[in-house]
């Protein structure tokens, strides 16, 4: 028998996350949502099985994931966590985890809890960014929480793995968090610090300006969410580039070609390998 | 009767700006490179009605597009210059401009010069990155040289709209270095910064650092071209985008919600308009 998956929250992860699972027929899913209107809009599009805003749906799922903002999430974990059954997994798809995972352990959760953190979005808010292929070929963080036993991370690992992730496993929470501040959240920040140039300058703007600042046409609200929930590491990580920055900048105007080269040359192998 | 355009120099733009020429029957193009080699690749290519060594061939030519490196370019003009006959144009594609219109001024053309610049390309180096749509909808920032009177810009002016560009006019090349510092430059000297992180987090990268690093591909030799003439604005550029990232990151650190929720909204605004 199929699976049951309960998803809160159907923005562009959750409604995604439930698309990508009916279509490919892999569990019967469930949603719950804060509005009625998102409810009713997920059942039309036919992403879920059935959908309103009791909470209490969670109760009969076999997998709860919980797909709302970081700030709304760290509301929900006490009121969801004891509601999901024993025997069930408890997951979620936050962009930061420190703070996700002390949720979940001051929740003592009588479901087995495996944090996650999809590498996928696009520029749409809610189901209009809704995509069955998402996550094909993303990296999807999964971070062991309480009672994560083996079967609990298999589960998991399979079911992202079956929406097309490349599920990764990552032992530390706080490492989560900077890494992510590093590769995800100071490009952000990048992408706003380049638009926040002279304005005249930006009709002749070419391939590698919109390239570096397509994140800044993101939900404003989405971005607060883990920029906000991840302070510390955002700070650091780009006090690092800024540095980082800086040394190049320095080379560029000695004209110092050979150490340039060396640098442009590696990182040219690092970027083709990815 | 069309009109012969000669292009020096056939790697990706002078490949792709005779690719469009040819494709389209606007002009009877040749081609002078440095390489036999390269010459013949593109009469076989079919992108050009005659191509060899011989910097001559400029002299019986309508229009002289240099599409070599900058650096190369800088030698190339005391050359090519006074071959060029009065009544033809004279422009280049150089990436960087206070130095090629220097050079042009010292050369003392009897052609009329205008200085150019296609914000286009992709990664691939030489004829591979050749393809003759590379310039739709692209700007081609066009600055009157040495003897542009107005026959000389409106001529330019149609032939790059002719191949899809957007001419934008500026009148001072400083400015123009200044601009393409923050607005291209910049953002390579981002994409290098970024990929100098630390190793084992790539393997978790998402779209964001997929898009903010792509340039981090191009050939090392096309960047250092453009940098190392470009030193003291580049420089400038990189400092202040380093005040600008330091700023934001900040008011991240402090969690002052309004002021980013406003400066996020307002480059929101500013992209969604590019």
């Amino acid at each position: 028998m199929k699976p049951t998956v309960c998803v809160v929250g159907l923005g562009q992860i959750g409604g995604s996350l439930a698309a990508a699972l009916t279509r490919r027929r892999l569990a019967r899913v469930t949603g719950a949502t804060r509005r009625a209107e998102t409810a009713r809009r997920a059942r039309r599009m036919g992403i879920v099985a059935e959908a309103g805003t009791d909470l209490r749906a969670a109760a009969e799922a076999d997998v709860v994931v919980l797909a709302t903002p970081v700030r709304t999430l760290l509301r929900q974990i006490p009121l969801v966590a004891p509601l999901v059954r024993p025997g069930a997994v408890l997951t979620d798809v936050g962009s930061t985890k420190r703070e996700v995972l002390a949720a979940f352990r001051r929740s003592a959760p009588r479901a087995a809890v495996v944090g996650g953190h999809p590498m996928a979005g696009n520029e749409k808010a809610g189901l209009d960014g809704c995509d069955p292929d998402l996550f094909e070929d993303r990296p999807w963080v999964l971070i062991p929480g309480p009672r994560a036993d083996r079967r609990a991370r298999r589960l998991l690992e399979t079911l992202v793995a079956s929406v097309g992730a490349r599920p990764v496993w990552m032992d530390d929470p706080a490492r989560h968090d900077l890494t992510v501040a590093r590769i995800s959240h100071v490009p952000y920040l990048l992408a706003y610090a380049l638009m926040e140039q002279p304005g005249p300058e930006l009709r002749v703007a070419g391939n590698s300006f919109r390239d570096a600042t397509r994140v800044a046409q993101s939900d404003p609200d989405m971005v607060l969410d883990f920029l906000l929930t991840n302070r510390g590491p955002v700070a650091r990580a780009a006090g690092e580039l800024a540095a980082r920055l800086r040394a190049l900048a320095r080379l560029v105007e000695r004209g110092a070609e050979k150490g340039l080269r060396r640098r442009l040359e590696k990182a040219l192998e690092r970027r083709s390998g990815l």
